[in-house]
């Protein structure tokens, strides 16, 4: 992976052993969030965005097979030669792919098929721990990093496509734990305030980052600006709605309005009127939301209206990294097993900037001056993707610890809202 | 159900048993046909039109509970109450429906769950059997045939709405035994004389039927017609392929012409041409068509052009079931265990006529002379169904023996290829 | 046109001065229709279904070019080469067609350049009037016939596809006069009783038909039957409004309840509830309907459905061809330059069954026993027409007086609406 | 116009009469594009993005009519009260809009009545012009500037949206005259080096310019970069073709990969290949394409493949603005009479960097730092279009000349290829 950091020419045995370590314990982790899902359950798809858990699981693997033990580990026995295009997600480089929208009919391989290619794939992997001398393991490093990194990607989105699937059946099981209620939020969410001038942003090189975090580079923002320090809350996005946010155009972004109108929105996702009142539906049921915590599953649109209306805008993705420099990456993460977003603690400063919730920028997802995508296949990754989504920042509940830092750039469409999104206020000083 | 046959003000005691025991068998023979299916399997939906089998088997069972256990067997407690909706099909007279297209998002209940709900409803009927006295005997009997014959219908469709879905997955098991070969074809079907004039066609009330095939009336043919002794088979089909039937629009009705534009149509469904022949799929898997065998899964439109082709015509419903009357019920049906047509035995007179493969008529399905639909909420069986689709005769190789009979009408929309439906040529005299 | 009658060996001088002096009228009603129609006017298309005026003059002139003039007319120019293709609606056997939906994007030839075309097919029309032998003149009388009606059946769609079209524009001009008032309904609309048995339908042969019409066939009917004196009225429909019939799905066929619901239908095409009121919009502007009108506008599924919430059915077109034998072709036609239903006139028997509104009936739209296609190009005038849309009869306010007769056969699809078709009710007696 | 420039407390007598001559050539232009188009032409919609000239002509006037006189000239008389809807085009703050896709829909008002209805604007801002006192006139000079300019944006739309109509109907008649030779291109199209570091982009104040051109902002570019001197050619985007550019989807977008499939799109837009060769639709009808002359109406897709494929990329706005900054604002602009891109003239420097085809550049459509839209309701004129669309920059032949400046910003949808749009190639230096 070009230009990932620390391509060294050889790599130190406890650096080979905890690599060997962290990808044990992200393949356990993935195992671990199906362990009471049942073979149906894993085989969900409702719709073309979202894959089966099982899927996932496949995939994930295919992914070690495919650019690891394929091409590194001598006699290494591919599982079954179908998988290859089954469980190919994009890698046109690699060959054909299964389309997408069909990936529930994949009733075969099993669920315990699916198990047995994982445990294939580990032992094959633990094979090559074992057997690789300094320099391959300098080689492999960076690809198996993105494996961990990618796999961790896969759990939050088996979480998220489960959690789509699950609201479509009244009788879906809870997954995880409910969420807990928090302190009390201020109206003022207070405001921090940020310096302009030039700033660096992009990964500084000491650990694993995506390619689409680099080039490392200046940025020169033209004022000073104000963070939020806590992202928008359900009472407040309540008081939008109540305010008539949904019905008056001028809120909207022109292609928000018309994505207003042709799907009829009233409300974030996952939330239905019902006696009475609104419940949102989590993992763990359908309750009814907590107004002090942050509010979510609402589209790049929904965030922009709600910005506009608040007298505010959506911070970019400069500004919202230089604010994350300096910030501790602590909060509610998906190892907290509660699948939804709580009221985020308040301390010095920003609060909830990691975890809880996803936060739409008003960047778009382009690349870094100088970018250039991976060498090989897996410089399909991120690239290819870079039009017409917008970038989040921030990491969510559903995030695997760990997995986050201040240069992570996620990306969605502007419609979409299966994610835990959010939004945090900005406003020039 | 009104007008069905013989509900008489008491019943036989034998006939009675011989009831239930017909109900056993057919639940049974519900459950065979799943046996070697995995959960995920019995979970699929490829298309809005088909089901999975699982639903197949729960929607079966909720028949029998919502129409007589529910009203006729006292202290009967519902196995769990969200079924009442989760697996009503159309029924708007017994409330909402979960949406058809998102069957397949019923991961819970499990597949083990509706082998529950399976057994829960047959201890019921099981008792039911025991304790009725005569009066309610003759009065169940009735729509307890229509149970057993409506669950029939659906295990036709587990066999046809998985194919469908397993031809979507190279790693799909294969279900049942391969088609046998048979005798080979002449050139000539051979063709069979029928006189005009005044016959009566429908259901004699000498046993069930469903109320589409009622009331029995009388019909005008105006000339003599012929009809084919056998189903047009592959080879012949392979002929108006070869010779550009699929780019002639002459030969297609309107519809149908833009219907092969639309959707590139070349061949039936479940044919490709790949390593430079034409294979198709078959529940025991990918092999290439018996040319003597009748073809199957193609359309209305494409029996029509193919009809055109041939300079002859598709017989009505009419002409078809008089030339049925005196032909002995006798065919490939699915106890046959071979899923797939094959070459039909000549014998003396029409041949292949039941099991096979459905023939397409020129009739759309309409309501017979003073057709009224069955009484209550079973009314809607049938009767809404009448409208845009065409009726197609004589059951096929994946209809329960026994199942059919001269009177029987079934019907689909005019390109609908999924059922095993193939043709019979016909010509004025 | 086989089996078109009278096509005799030689025709009498006096028959052929008719011919052409009914073609000169039919020609200039057309134009009359879109006297007071701007160029623009003359362009709209406002559906796939529907085309502009230009288009209906210039393909009718196509129509007499292509069929008669080429053919038959020595030395016959072709006014250009390019409208062979612009103005073939669905002749494949002729060439290729523009396609329908992008009619409205010839704003060349103008609508100046139209008239130049339909000029110069009526003097080449006079030409071949003044040239042709008794022989040819027998020979060409069907053919000629075939373009009068045709020419007319467009002329009721320049009509109707106009509405449409206008019905969206605010400052559209008034089209025709307005409705009159006319005598107040009963409560009861009166029943008159046919007999059951054998009868004949289909033309008689003693004049211009269209193949569809052919061949007169013997019929048999199970029962004797009764048909409402008159159309159903905007009252009685305003009734099965206000009693919830549009949100009722047991009244409804499964496809049209689903249409109903997806389109949302909750009257009449061209109905609007806007201050406090229904207002319906007709060609000569916006105003409330007269409650004992004729009601129109319907689909095939909400004549069914209202059939069904009053107790009745619709007829077949049998029972309405065999109940308008004797009765006297009269009624609202489009000569009386007021294109919308008045309240039809109470008299002996049936009445309204001519002009005002066409009749949805119970019947699929299917070839006649015996029912071969006309020879050449025009077979493909009806034939290819046959599947998946239903009978209407009776003629409308916008048809040509003269156009209609009892064996004539118009059809549409069920959902179709800009027609003016309503319905009346039958019942078994 | 908040922040648009130079909204002094008063303004000079001979710059007002400066911008009243403005107008009234701008208004002359609008009607003298319009002048061969007969009344249908001018009513042509082929795709709901597009408009018809006529309301095009109808809608440039209602800006005047509704920001500029109902507001500021005492006892304007509306012309007619229902243009406020016909005539709105997205403007939600002052009322309802006709549906966009209904626009051909509106044969009335006929193009006569919108020449009356120019005409009464036109005499209006005359009498506007000449009662204005110098403060009201200083106060309204932002507002009739945006009024000129918006006017001449939809002459160029006129162009292309004619252009689109026309390439359907083989009918057409020229617009303009034909594309003249030019100057043979050299394979290597020369490159121009600039350097990175801080700049400013943005308009600068001292002319008008749009909203979305402010503020003027400091950027820092951290690499020095090249630009190619001309637009790619369609000699060198045919190599591309030919070299399978269509096929290989590493080269492309995902989105864009999706858009080349679901399309079938295989050249640019206009291309079609017949009689053995490449043919392209010009408003002066089909030729074969020029090599030597710039390639256009691609897709943003379509030219960041062709950079990927030459092994460059596109710039950014920033780039583009930068490099501008120093150059003639000279090329070929609608002016010439002549609306297809010719081969540009080889000079010194950046060359066909003004006029001929809009350059795609790799950044999307969003608001410079600090950027307020402008006040009131013309503020829906750009910001809220800030959402999933790429800026275009430098005009094309289809511009008015003097309409264009180097900080002028265009934008449409990456799919959008009816525009003049192509390409220059950047690099990295």
């Amino acid at each position: 992976m070009n230009p990932i950091p620390h391509s060294q020419s050889s790599v130190e045995a406890t650096d080979w052993c905890s690599l060997r370590d962290r990808l044990t314990a992200t393949r356990a982790a993935t195992e671990a969030l199906v362990a009471d899902l049942s073979p149906e359950d894993q085989n969900l798809q409702s719709m073309p965005e979202a894959s089966p858990a099982k899927w996932h699981r496949a995939h994930t693997s295919w992914f070690f097979e495919t650019f690891v033990l394929a091409e590194h580990l001598p006699d290494y026995g591919v599982f079954h030669p179908a998988f290859a295009e089954l469980f190919n997600s994009y890698y046109n480089g690699v060959g054909r792919q299964h389309p997408r929208p069909q990936r529930a009919l994949l009733s075969r391989p099993s669920a315990k098929a699916v198990t047995d290619y994982r445990r294939h794939v580990d032992a094959a992997m633990k094979a090559l721990f074992e057997r690789a001398n300094p320099e391959l393991a300098a080689a492999l490093t960076p690809l198996i990093e993105l494996g961990i990194a990618h796999e961790q990607q896969h759990q939050e989105l088996i979480l998220t496509d489960l959690k789509h699937a699950f609201s479509h059946n009244p009788l879906a099981p809870p997954v995880g734990q409910s969420p807990q209620a928090g302190p009390a939020t201020t109206a003022d969410p207070g405001w921090q305030r940020f310096s302009g001038g030039i700033h660096e942003i992009g990964a500084r090189g000491e650990s694993f980052c995506f390619d689409n975090e680099t080039p490392r580079h200046r940025v020169l923002l033209n004022q000073d600006y104000e963070l939020a320090e806590r992202p928008v809350t359900v009472r407040e996005y309540a008081d939008f709605m109540a305010d008539g946010g949904y019905e008056e155009p001028l809120l909207w972004l022109s292609d928000g309005w018309s994505w207003v109108q042709q799907h009829s929105v009233r409300a974030p996702l996952y939330w239905r009127f019902e006696d009475e009142r609104w419940q949102t539906f989590m993992l763990s049921g359908w309750r009814e939301p907590d107004p002090d915590a942050p509010v979510c599953h609402i589209s790049f649109y929904e965030a922009a209206a709600y910005a506009a209306w608040a007298g505010a805008r959506l911070p970019t993705e400069v500004e919202w990294e230089i604010a994350a420099h300096d910030v501790e990456i602590q909060g509610q993460f998906a190892d907290s097993g509660r699948y939804h977003p709580e009221p985020v603690k308040r301390g010095v400063g920003l609060h909830g900037l990691f975890g809880s919730v996803w936060e739409w920028t008003a960047s778009n997802y382009a690349p870094y001056p100088g970018f250039a995508p991976a060498a090989g296949a897996v410089g399909e990754y991120n690239g290819k993707f870079m039009a017409n989504q917008m970038v989040l920042r921030g990491g969510s509940c559903a995030t695997p610890a760990g997995h986050i830092r201040p240069s992570y750039r996620n990306f969605f469409y502007p419609p979409d809202r299966w994610q835990f999104s959010g939004l945090r206020l900005a406003r020039d000083a």
